[in-house]
């Protein structure tokens, strides 16, 4: 039987590089969770005495902080540097990007507004970045209720369906006379869904790894039962069974999103093992 | 009977503003004819002395040339500025806006998307203040075709459905990560269309004035006829017949957008001087 994984699988470039600047740190403290999976965290740890604070009120004692993908708001940022830490920044470039932008629009007068759920710590840290008007909104009636400027500048929390971004774009243009679109979703999530559609379509056997509990973990088992209806969703090696794989020609392999790399080696090492 | 007319009707600001500077202008002339109404044109020259010339290569002779609502390219203002020529601007405002603004992003980078037709003379102007890149597109599916840069900059021509650059807009937002939407739409169209509809529902009789073969007055019947059945299309009081009025309580009254006040009201006066 051949093993194949899927063209874009497990972890996103910027949970990637976040993990490779936390073990390159070292003896460093995490600013919140670096990623929601506690098997990687407790793997930080143990090899690279990266430890997690809950947040910033925390770091008495700490040398290095690192700031986790999702970035932090302006200010926490300007308390950290009024410390004696070093700061080992490992915000994502895409939510830098967003960061930039609201601080840049609302310096040139532009109201702002930030299609997103206003309690992610990646909100809350773009927010902080505008200095004028600045409104969150999840929904698109929620922007009947606000009095914008004439000139607006729209950008997205970078996890956000597309759809969704449209419809709150479409109000705006159609309310306003100017209106700034800048499209900050990353595609991270649909792009591993994208692949795990095509290897689902050639696989005879899917195995999909991920928490149980996971959106976009049960996501990907969903588009890969719609073509590979023996697909199965393992959080690790211990739950594979051979009898999944008896007959089969191609097993193919996708993760979510907070997978890393070593359970999803571990997954194919035991699968290769396999007598089928 | 009553006699009641739509809260918006007939010409727009746009055409009526053009029309008092041409009366005021005198012994001038209009490159390209100023309004589609022959009538209007024939009692602007006869009442004026307001001509019309095809384009500027029939400049000769002229001491004053208007400019009407659609504009003219830049290179032919240039051409009239280095004529002996007083030069009289009635430019719908609406127009220089998307003029304007197609200058100012060229200048600094954009790429330029204007929704509309290419053989319009208000978008042959409004491209014509682009110095960079510019693209013209009427359909969606035009765009694919397209390899614009990461800045877009996209207004419309003043006259399009707002619909149609909706979808024009979501295209670019899904595939540009800046685009700078001004909203150039004039909803003086639509808003003769809305005072059409909330008139024939309370009006038991409806006259719609204007050409047979306007697309924007048949338009307005259409809209007329679906609340109330009794609604006749006129472009004279010649053909008003006293038998539509018979028994009626209240004559509404609306007209295409290039319909002149002076035929309104001889239309107002006939039907007033009714026996019914």
């Amino acid at each position: 039987m051949k093993i194949k994984l899927a063209k874009n699988y497990g972890f996103c470039f910027g949970v990637k590089r976040a993990i490779k600047i936390a073990e390159s740190a070292q003896n460093a403290s995490t600013i919140g969770p670096l990623i929601h999976n506690n098997e990687e965290i407790s793997r930080l740890e143990k090899n690279f005495n990266v430890k997690t604070l809950e947040d910033i009120s925390q770091l008495e004692g700490t040398q290095k902080a690192i700031i986790r993908t999702h970035g932090i708001p302006k200010q926490d940022l300007e308390f950290l540097r009024s410390q004696k830490v070093d700061i080992i920044d490992a915000t994502c470039p895409y939510v830098t990007k967003p960061q930039n932008i609201c601080e840049k629009m609302s310096k040139e007068g532009y109201d702002i507004v930030i299609f997103g759920d206003e309690s992610h710590p990646e909100v809350k840290g773009v927010k902080s970045y505008a200095k004028g008007r600045v409104h969150v909104v999840l929904h698109v009636e929620e922007l009947a209720k606000l009095a914008l400027g004439s000139r607006i500048a729209v950008v997205s929390q970078t996890t956000r369906k597309i759809e969704e971004f449209k419809a709150i774009v479409n109000y705006l243009i159609t309310h306003y006379k100017e209106v700034r679109v800048f499209n900050t979703i990353c595609n991270a999530t649909f792009e591993n869904q994208d692949a795990a559609r095509e290897l689902s379509k050639e696989a005879d056997v899917m195995i999909v790894v991920g928490g149980k509990n996971s959106s976009n973990t049960k996501q990907l088992l969903h588009i890969a039962k719609e073509f590979c209806q023996d697909s199965y969703l393992v959080e690790s090696d211990r739950e594979l069974e051979e009898g999944w794989f008896m007959g089969k020609e191609l097993c193919g392999i996708t993760a979510g999103a907070s997978t890393p790399d070593w359970i999803i080696e571990k997954i194919i090492e035991k699968i290769s093992n396999f007598k089928v």
